[in-house]
């Protein structure tokens, strides 16, 4: 089933920061000296590491759950995931007093199902295959009457993920550029829509791990191109570009780097040594790409969002 | 060699705050929603974790830097140290273009030594014995004419720490109540002078490792206790107090609390996993107190020093 939606505007977004203000946090945006030495510009990071359910998918969740008439609202939302969406969508369910409906594959990592858990969501597992997780979610919603809120591919979740470049782009006015992480595309077409809406003449970048290099690959040719199984650290970041996230990218960013995975631990690595905060892997990327010197920055003011701080404190990627 | 100094006060701190300015971040005070329902109190974190040189140490020893006449500080200052306040003086001695000599034992961990040399400090290297690291030192001041900057049994030192809870006050200033961890005492004794100047009826709480309960003795017995070899997770609260730090601590704080070990190495995780900073197992100890039990402070507003953040990487203390 493919449904058309109109592409979300700079007044989706002011309309979701609105909508959302009460359920997740306006993040700080911090900064590091040592950081910009080494990657020779001035960076101003939006720290979504620190927003609710510890992404910030939890931006696009609550504008999708508050987005809701309210009889359409009081059947529940539904999706498939094991990550970070599953997580905040679980959260913003529980916020408005209604049911989420979480399909999770059954050797998904327990820290992921508790949090689900944890945040009110009602998990029905299936088998690890994208066909078992489609099909266990249609009966899922069949059964329930549940809405499907998917990951990435819908205005009102790119509007949601674009509230974080407005809140940077408020607090630090004088960006010369900004640099997202691209996964599905959610949090990086929201972020562009933001960026060229509010600060015309911002660059605006896109940063790959080069093991899911599809968005690279889809700007590149102007055909949308999946990853086929990516492998990469940046398990937040292996998805495939959504349909509408595309149509944004393609319109409204300037280019996207790839970085290799070494360069993803080792930038992590330095982001929790000289910032002393938690991130995941998908939040390196971007830094990953400045300090390849993948993207001409030198000398700028360049905002990154951290996407997330979700990772497993028992086995780091930089430990043999 | 014994010399008696002047008890610092708040004129002493605010003035540390005013000549230390230039030099320091302002850290930000961060509030935890799920660690507030734990402890069930209001928790305002100051996070001296995000500190220069990655701990509260940068604010004694640039107060003590700063404060000496041009022709004093030309000599350079000197201290023996493998922790915090060596990468401190390191850094604050480069800020004013003096030379900081630091006597370390010559089986330092690698990243201690390349954090002083990183800030500019000036290694020798010593057995690693107490009477060796004093009679290096002693050699040193001989040899060089520099000052020794002692880790916190100076009011210098107890001024500059002190600089924490005041802005930590000025930005909350509702606090009913304030913790810091308790090593040598410099951070407690300029914490609970600032509070209860600033706060009239704030209570001042220490915590200590149960391991290393040298002032939870001292003020127990009303004379000072040292530790002898403690063995805590928490090492930078395995120096003994200080003498002028005790005077303070005896009367200015209303109570000091011990944890186990496995509280410390909980509340640390706790504060990665929910927080997502960085900090040090020291860090950890006034929220263990409060999971614990400890301190009566249920629904209350208090504050929390947050140490500093520099931690191995490699191993963390919940790796079997």
């Amino acid at each position: 089933m493919t449904v058309m939606h109109d592409l979300p505007t700079i007044d989706d977004i002011r309309r979701a920061a609105e909508r959302i203000r009460p359920y997740v946090h306006r993040t700080p945006v911090m900064t590091c000296e040592s950081l910009n030495h080494m990657a020779r510009a001035f960076l101003f990071f939006k720290c979504e590491n620190f927003q609710k359910a510890g992404a910030f998918k939890m931006r696009g969740a609550a504008n999708a759950v508050f987005s809701l008439p309210q009889n359409v609202a009081a059947r529940g939302v539904a999706t498939h995931s094991s990550g970070n969406h599953a997580a905040a969508l679980s959260l913003a369910a529980t916020l408005r007093g209604i049911e989420a409906y979480i399909v999770m594959p059954h050797n998904s990592p327990k820290v992921k199902q508790a949090a689900v858990k944890g945040y009110g969501g009602r998990i029905t597992f299936c088998e690890p295959t994208l066909q078992a997780r489609e099909d266990t979610l249609a009966d899922v919603v069949d059964q329930t009457g549940a809405i499907f809120i998917p990951p990435y591919n819908h205005p009102d979740i790119i509007a949601g993920q674009g509230t974080a470049a407005l809140e940077l782009i408020e607090d630090t006015p004088v960006l010369d550029a900004i640099i997202a992480p691209v996964g599905g595309g959610g949090l990086m077409s929201g972020t562009a829509l933001a960026a060229q809406s509010l600060s015309p003449g911002i660059m605006v970048y896109g940063a790959e791990p080069e093991m899911a290099d599809d968005a690279y690959r889809s700007l590149k040719t102007g055909i949308l191109q999946p990853s086929v199984n990516p492998k990469t650290v940046a398990d937040g970041l292996k998805t495939s570009l959504g349909e509408l996230n595309f149509e944004i990218i393609r319109n409204h960013v300037d280019g996207i780097a790839t970085v290799s995975e070494e360069s993803i631990i080792h930038a992590m690595r330095l982001i929790w040594e000289r910032m002393k905060i938690i991130v995941e892997p998908s939040c390196a990327v971007p830094l990953a790409a400045l300090l390849e010197r993948k993207l001409d920055v030198a000398g700028k003011k360049v905002g990154i969002i951290l996407s997330g701080g979700n990772v497993d404190l028992e086995r780091l990627p930089w430990m043999g």
